[in-house]
């Protein structure tokens, strides 16, 4: 079926692709000039320094230039570093940015190539380093070997903040896996890492201070502070901020593990092994909290260089604040109404702790309110509308609601997604300014060092296109085909979302002959949203290995999205023969995958839930078939099919093993077709 | 064709799998009793340690539940190490090995397995290394859960030397990737790294005494002091010990560019850029070349604490002595009669330094001479012969011819060299005792960091099987089905002979839509031997880029062997036609395949030279077809078909771009007996 398939997305997209610049850049920059011929990449390659030079320039210099040599299979000797002013490729900085990369900061550059040499021009090293990522994007083979197309790109980013959330806490991410994301993040031009460090899962940061946070609420699973400097370090190299967050008052059972004395009930309490919003809050009643706080975020404020310190400050549900008679008699006397009062007091108290250490807060949304001070930032999860809330009221504000990369939404869902729709799109101009940007959220519930990057990436993409390019920029079909080129193109910097999928199907297969298993894999997906959760045959646990299909299964599925365009296409100009055969094809190779699987199936334990999937993959192949059969012959079904096969494709579209099978709607548009469905119904 | 094929393996190799326990252990230990029933691996499971312990034996306990937690994919707070003498599996050293691992420690270990629990005991810690890997090979899939067999495994190696030689002069392997193929090494029982360190191309440990080594000749590309002793400890972490190796008195230029005095001629000296055997020397008639070897010697031996000291000593073409009238007095002056007996004085000069700095002389076959003292080691790259000749004048030797495995040779033949047979077969039981083992050789001509581990991985591991296991253990066939599920294993520890072969096939075809790339190259196979540097069309350098088909392709193609087995098979019982019909599956694809390759022949210049193999590919598929129809309808083909078809199989045979197709010879198989060719005629 996969050469079947790639035979047709051939036939597809070369023309449509020769119809827009063939450039594949992602995100896509705001202004591309194209000239006429390319720069051949040969062995007299060299890029040079004009100008300021600082070590962090070189630095960027040296990763791209290895990076190209990896792209295009060039020895170590080659394409080297020049002191020559002739090098082929120039590079000029005006002058080098902050040593630790600060909010707003002049991004923009300007990249020059002709025939014979390339110039990359910027006002500071961020600049470069961001025109760097779009020369590699460029790099297309040949037939006159590795080249670059010649054109002038002019570019700039479209809001000031783009970042990536990742979640430590729930499940421990080791430094290397960060960092190998940190260089997808600059590959994309993303420029804040938040590093959601504790949650009542786990405490990740080694404190000095307070060491029994680490050494009792982390399983020993933590960064030391020698690596987190290891890595501010190796994201500042890439222009990359890293905002630590540090939830309370809430989220935080695991800071009590060691500090009971900071929760407002007794201890002792343990690590929280499952998932959800738990009781455990802080008690903001106490002045040893505060005490606490003050000495523990002095420390933190040392180690993290960045302006922003994030105190989380989301879900606090209060229970234990009622329980507790001391902190209702605090909450009277301080005419705190609600918990959203107490919790509004704690925050107004942990602002100025942040604020006498130098640091400006940001907080998730339930954090906005009018008595703390206007330079502090937003975080919404929770829409547009809050953001757009926080501006009028002069708050700064960032969105992650429609960003959360744990949903496993398609790609396209997550790019139409733009931070200044809905409520946003109404704001003043001035209040429009205080919309900085967004962040992805990769909250860690079910992700694991080794799946992590198939989560991330590469939907996390489109996201970054959505914060650094125009907003004009929305085309769906325009940014899957770039998006496509841009998954494989980012294998080069080591990241694991397409590496690690055979190895976890090998293992869940119990067997090296994975073909039939792939070929199911291949057009399953995730259940979205909540669902895993919901439907967990058992309460899921991060003692929970995380080896199941669901676990290896891509969040949106390619294979899907291609059929369901085939079929479109096909309904569409039904006399496009070579497209039946096609279809054919692939849906005679799904009706016989469950017999290519069955010899597996008494093999492997982390097979058996997939039976049931692989047979409903036969039973919707065959119905498909069935359709395509009336369709081809211009035969009415009998009575009934049509009723029938949509029941039965209704049940097959069910969550199975918490897996959705995404070839369903599109067999129901042939179903619907053949049973002759209108147009109307065609669109459902 | 992939689907197909994977089908047909299933359907033979399960059944022949059955006949044998199905353990895929690889090298095969010296006794394995079966048990009933088998271990589950579950959340219960934990490793504890009974009796000695220390930090070694800890790390080595720790690596191995890092391994099985990868390989079942559980999350890093199960599978842990506990002080609970109850744990699941317990794991008891005699004593501790020494710090540096030192040739002839005790390797031995037993491990008994029952339904309840396990136990690994050993003398040693280095016991216990081995004893650890073979547990992890032994983890399976059932439909209980990850398991491992009940079972008793006795073991101990056969040699005490088992080695890898990796060149990394000739092309510079970073650190992490040594590091990487040294767990392979661990895991594979491999207990020597020879570290080939200097050569005409590059001169690649730092020295402090002598920093115009690195500082001239090295292009930049060396270890520092630090990493040497990162990687001595990782080596002795996995009870492997590192034998450094510096070439000389030939194969020294590098050194030559910062001390040219070394010389037996006037520089200046460069880099050197092309392979081959080069007439530079060190002048052995100086006494300042052996007080600048006294030196660096000194300071290698404690840079380097093995026992053992290689100073390459091979392939001195003695041009340049002879071209320098003081060498000659000099030779006249001591009585030294050929370039043979130059060499002979500079060795027992070397060989003084070398005793005199603690250390014990390694060298190639060239330096066997009698004058030498016995405790010496001699590495034969010539053949058991030179070895036989060395231990019958008391030198202990190793054995390298045979297990070159830059010349790409299928596994077998590898496998099928043994360090005791040839002339070392008639040695007496004390000679014998001479042979200590063997080294695999990865000389890096054609080696990048992106494509060693393919061309290291799979076929070091029956190499490996060869130096350990019992001399009985030849069965090819039961070699190559263990080998299959060991290269698959392998990828586990991080080794990439698998996961790069896409990436590379990608940048050749300049297009992430390789799956017609891919069918070829399946197919095809590196030429052999020194073909590659004979047939090149332009003189090969270091400065070539290493991203031809030739680079990526496998040293030797799974497909292709089992395409010859199912024309063997099929030959030998014509009635089996659900044979044929997968035999015709796989035709038809290749047949067809240049039609799918087509469209990207003007996309990429790497495809171009590919073109003709390709349609190399359709001829000789089509002759497979024709002679299948033949014999299917049982019709004799017309006069002259045979002759014909076998004839331009012949030349598709031949090699094409420096790739072998390696089909071919089933196919002449086929048409052989097409055209009514005798039994014998199949037998070629």
């Amino acid at each position: 079926m996969r050469a079947l398939l790639m035979a047709f997305l051939l036939s597809v997209t070369v023309p449509a692709l020769a119809q827009q610049p063939a450039l594949n850049l992602m995100p896509l920059p705001a202004s591309i000039q194209l000239g006429a011929g390319q720069m051949i990449l040969d062995a007299s390659f060299s890029a040079g320094i004009n100008g300021h030079s600082d070590p962090r320039l070189e630095g960027s210099v040296e990763r791209f230039l290895t990076v190209l040599r990896r792209q295009t299979g060039t020895p170590p000797l080659l394409m080297r570093l020049t002191g020559d002013p002739q090098a082929k490729f120039v590079v000029e900085a005006g002058q080098a940015n902050r040593l630790v990369p600060e909010l707003g900061e002049d991004e923009s550059y300007r990249l020059e190539i002709t025939t014979n040499n390339a110039k990359l021009s910027a006002a500071t090293t961020l600049g470069v380093m961001r025109g760097l990522e779009t020369f590699l994007q460029l790099v297309e083979s040949t037939p006159q070997g590795f080249a670059v197309p010649a054109l002038t790109i002019v570019d700039r980013p479209r809001f000031p903040w783009r970042g990536l959330l990742i979640d430590v806490a729930r499940h421990f991410i080791p430094l290397d896996v960060l960092e190998r994301n940190l260089d997808g993040m600059a590959a994309v031009k993303l420029n804040v890492f938040h590093w959601h460090l504790s949650d009542n899962q786990g405490f990740r940061v080694e404190s000095k201070k307070f060491p029994k946070l680490t050494g009792m609420g982390s399983d020993g699973f933590y960064y030391t502070q020698d690596q987190v400097r290891e890595l501010i370090a190796y994201a500042a190299a890439r222009g990359i901020r890293v905002v630590p967050e540090f939830d309370m008052p809430g989220h935080s059972t695991a800071w009590f593990v060691g500090y009971p004395e900071l929760a407002s009930a007794p201890g002792p309490y343990q690590i929280e092994r499952k998932w959800g919003v738990f009781d455990p809050a802080m008690d903001p009643s106490e002045e040893r909290t505060y005490r606490f706080l003050d000495k523990f975020i002095g420390e933190m404020s040392g180690l993290f260089p960045d302006r922003y310190f994030h105190i989380g400050g989301d879900e606090v549900n209060g229970k234990w604040w009622d329980a507790n008679p001391k902190i209702q008699a605090f909450k009277r006397a301080h005419g705190l109404k609600t918990n959203q009062d107490l919790q509004a007091y704690f925050n107004q108290r942990v602002e100025k702790i942040v604020s006498k250490h130098g640091k400006i807060l940001i907080g998730w949304d339930e954090i906005l309110h009018p008595d703390l001070p206007t330079n502090i930032v937003v975080q919404s999860w929770r829409g547009q509308e809050s953001l757009a809330q926080a501006a009028k009221q002069g708050f700064r504000g960032i969105l992650s609601y429609g960003y959360y990369l744990d949903l496993m939404w398609p790609a396209a869902r997550h790019y139409a997604v733009d931070p200044m729709s809905g409520a946003a799109a109404n704001l003043s101009p001035e209040e429009a300014e205080h919309i900085l940007g967004g962040e992805a959220c990769m909250w860690s519930e079910y992700v694991s060092p080794e799946n992590l990057d198939s989560r991330i990436w590469p939907r996390l993409a489109p996201i970054a296109e959505r914060l650094w390019s125009a907003p004009s920029v929305v085309d769906v079909n325009f940014m899957y085909r770039r998006l496509e080129v841009t998954s494989r193109w980012l294998d080069w910097l080591g990241l694991t979302h397409n590496s690690s999928y055979p190895p976890m199907l090998r293992r869940i297969a119990g067997s090296d002959q994975i073909a039939a298993l792939r070929t199911l894999a291949d057009v399953v997906e995730p259940v979205k949203d909540y669902t895993r959760e919901e439907t967990a045959p058992l309460e899921p646990t991060s003692l929970m290995p995380l080896d199941r299909l669901i676990d290896a299964a891509r969040p949106e599925s390619a294979t899907g999205r291609h059929f369901g365009a085939m079929v479109d296409a096909w309904l569409a100009d039904p006399a496009a023969a070579p497209a039946k055969e096609q279809l054919r094809g692939m849906l005679n190779e799904w009706r016989d995958n469950q017999s290519s699987l069955q010899p597996f199936e008494t093999q492997s334990f982390l097979l058996q839930e997939i039976i049931p999937v692989s047979q409903n993959l036969t039973r919707v192949a065959t119905a498909g078939l069935e359709a395509l059969g009336y369709l081809e012959r211009g035969e009415r079904p009998a009575e009934g099919w049509k009723s029938q096969t949509l029941a039965a494709l209704g049940d097959a579209g069910k969550a199975q093993a918490q897996l959705l099978l995404v070839i369903v709607p599109a067999i129901e548009k042939l179903v619907e077709a053949a049973g002759g469905g209108s147009p109307a119904g065609l669109s459902r």
